[in-house]
């Protein structure tokens, strides 16, 4: 017998008709002699509609107030769930975050789980109740209702399944898994099987919306293996295989990439001589800090003779202006000559923990994207990444080109 | 400088732009220089989509669940008016039922309030902060959360009031005040300035739907003083006289009827030719209680020669049926000749303190209605409240005539 919490996102709760389906496969998991922890979203829009209300309300959004608010919609969908688990005879009770123990910091709206007092939880278990916890909140050290941010309730589910020892956390979502890349763009895209954590998280942070960052990082962390898999099948995740993120293996290193993730939100701003001296990076990145404008891809070409050199870097997209006008009030202080951007460029990323023991994985993405005529602005590469940012208007071209040319698809990519 | 605990009810905080409305009612309080608690309903129809939610998601609803599911419209409610008071410049913060500490008994979907916690409250009244409190929620023994019944919120208004030792409870709602009748029925129905905690408790429990039953008990138990206004007007509690239900006084009984209450939602079942002897009650009302069917009003006739009597009793329309299938089981314990039912009836009550020291209050009652041709099916009398039943479709033309008869409406009837 085993121990598995099962996590289902706000499409797989969308409504009354498909929390009691999501209930049914609660039920096939439980009939197979599973114990069972339940992780549920808000019901699809809800989360939205919440936000909306706060956004409305106040310029100036207090997050406290703001996580009071959002909280409320997985508050629901967990006792509806519980509900729909009693109809079928089962003994069920829902658990928020405080009546749980879920304690986290107190950077509300985008809080950190610090832990979770799950022995209650755990009891009742044991005693043959199915528990159903309202995901992406927690409560803080003054009692307060914190929320994990977007996606948070793969965080909750994953801590949880940590604090019970379960054998697995299975989240189901509306995509049957992690494919090699989006098979929106590419049809030849195919779900992988298995993917290390490494990789996953790397995915994760590079676009993929699969599963939340953090979600992946605590699975990484405590070793506890996740599945992803679509919640509008009929098998449960003991029999469907969906994507099992886990440990990387020496098999899963043969295949250099094992996806492909991308960004077209991006957007690139350049400095124009700037002086090529210690302290100036400082001068550019410490005011776009205090905006809370995050920076990805950083480059600086190589001096010029009278000491002057360029650099560039990327941002999200809806902060391109507000990062334009902190420079130009900075000019002054950083002294460049002009700003430059590119409000239309997209970043593809190839991942796999095989880059770390073969070579030549850049020159050949740089060949492929060459041969279709396609630009590349950056280029970034880290252990089990390789990054390139190019005009947006080329991602789908080179999405299928470098899926082709690494081999995605053509068979499991796990 | 006054402590006043304001009360929002759903239609009062039924949108975002309503709940920016009553915040600035609560600013208007505290630029009086009142120190000011808030508590909130649900936006209204929330609570009703919560309840529909649950109905569907199982016949056999566990209240616990029901509880959890439903008090999140008012933990939205409180975060948002948090925010909305936050935007005037006022430092705000939401509180949850069990944030506050208002402990409840165990009875889901209608708990009692057994204490409130309010130091921390307190406290941070103290410091300048106001205060919103989610309303009709509160939390168990077992840190579960517990609704307080439809209405819920009034109560939890008067309690945190009494809690605070506030100076004054005001109920902000989508009507002026107490009338003397329906105004809708009756145009003559003018708004009581004042009305007596007893009288009040009567109208509530008789189907004046102002304010909940338990709300009124509360406020007499503590003597707290409770204001019943409109969200509508322009001005506030401290400034606009809605109605004060209070202490009865003296001149309050100069006026032996203070208002009129009515119910139509009401049916009669008559069992025909029963035993009139000790235990034939109890078997009729024992079985009635078990299928959780409230009884009204109950008359027996005469005893006949032969040692059998006519019992009739009231109960709610929508009992009716299952009233009924109740007793046709149990013929054969009870031992009636048959069963006769009148399902369109209504109930007029005339209340007042008055009648204590008053006498011919019925007479003049049956008068009135007798002269309009209206007859009576059953009569009750306590201390401050003269009730009938009659047909249904007399209920307006009664209410008018009654109204006359007592000279309500001519002037301020407090």
């Amino acid at each position: 017998m085993s121990l598995i919490v099962m996590k289902f996102g706000g499409t797989s709760v969308g409504d009354v008709e498909r929390i009691k389906k999501a209930a049914e496969k609660v039920v096939s998991e439980i009939q197979q002699g599973h114990k069972v922890a339940v992780v549920v979203s808000a019901m699809a829009g809800v989360t939205d509609r919440l936000e909306g209300y706060c956004s409305t309300m106040a310029s100036q959004t207090d997050y406290s107030e703001h996580d009071a608010v959002v909280s409320a919609g997985e508050q629901v969908t967990a006792g509806l769930m519980a509900l729909a688990l009693q109809r079928h005879g089962y003994k069920a009770r829902s658990w928020q975050g405080w009546q749980l123990g879920l304690h986290t910091d107190a950077f509300y709206g985008k809080a950190r789980i610090k832990d979770i007092q799950a022995s209650a939880l755990r009891q009742r278990l044991e005693w043959g109740e199915v528990a159903v916890v309202a995901g992406f909140q927690g409560v803080n050290e003054e009692d307060r209702i914190t929320t994990l941010g977007r996606g948070g309730s793969d965080t909750s589910a994953v801590a949880l399944a940590v604090a019970l020892k379960a054998d697995r956390c299975d989240i189901y979502t509306d995509v049957d898994g992690v494919f090699t890349t989006d098979p929106r763009i590419v049809p030849q895209a195919t779900k992988m099987s298995r993917v290390s954590y490494e990789e996953m998280l790397e995915l994760a942070s590079l676009g993929a919306k699969v599963l939340q960052e953090r979600s992946v990082e605590m699975a990484m962390r405590f070793r506890m293996p996740v599945q992803v898999l679509s919640t509008f099948e009929d098998a449960v995740g003991s029999a469907l295989p969906g994507t099992l993120v886990t440990e990387g293996t020496l098999d899963m290193e043969d295949k250099v990439v094992t996806g492909i993730a991308y960004s077209r939100n991006e957007a690139q701003i350049t400095l124009v001589r700037i002086a090529d001296k210690p302290g100036v990076a400082a001068k550019i990145f410490a005011p776009l800090a205090r905006a809370e404008i995050n920076v990805d891809m950083i480059v600086q070409t190589a001096s010029r003779d009278d000491g002057s050199t360029d650099l560039s870097f990327t941002i999200a997209r809806e902060d391109h202006d507000r990062a334009f006008s902190v420079l130009e009030k900075e000019k002054g202080s950083i002294g460049y000559t002009k700003l430059l951007s590119l409000k239309n460029v997209a970043k593809i990323s190839l991942v796999g923990i095989g880059m770390r023991s073969h070579a030549g994985v850049a020159a050949k993405m740089f060949e492929t994207l060459a041969a279709k005529g396609i630009n590349i602005l950056v280029i970034e590469t880290s252990e089990i990444n390789t990054s390139v940012l190019i005009a947006e208007e080329y991602t789908e071209l080179a999405l299928r080109a470098l899926h082709a040319a690494y081999g995605l698809g053509e068979e499991d990519a796990g």
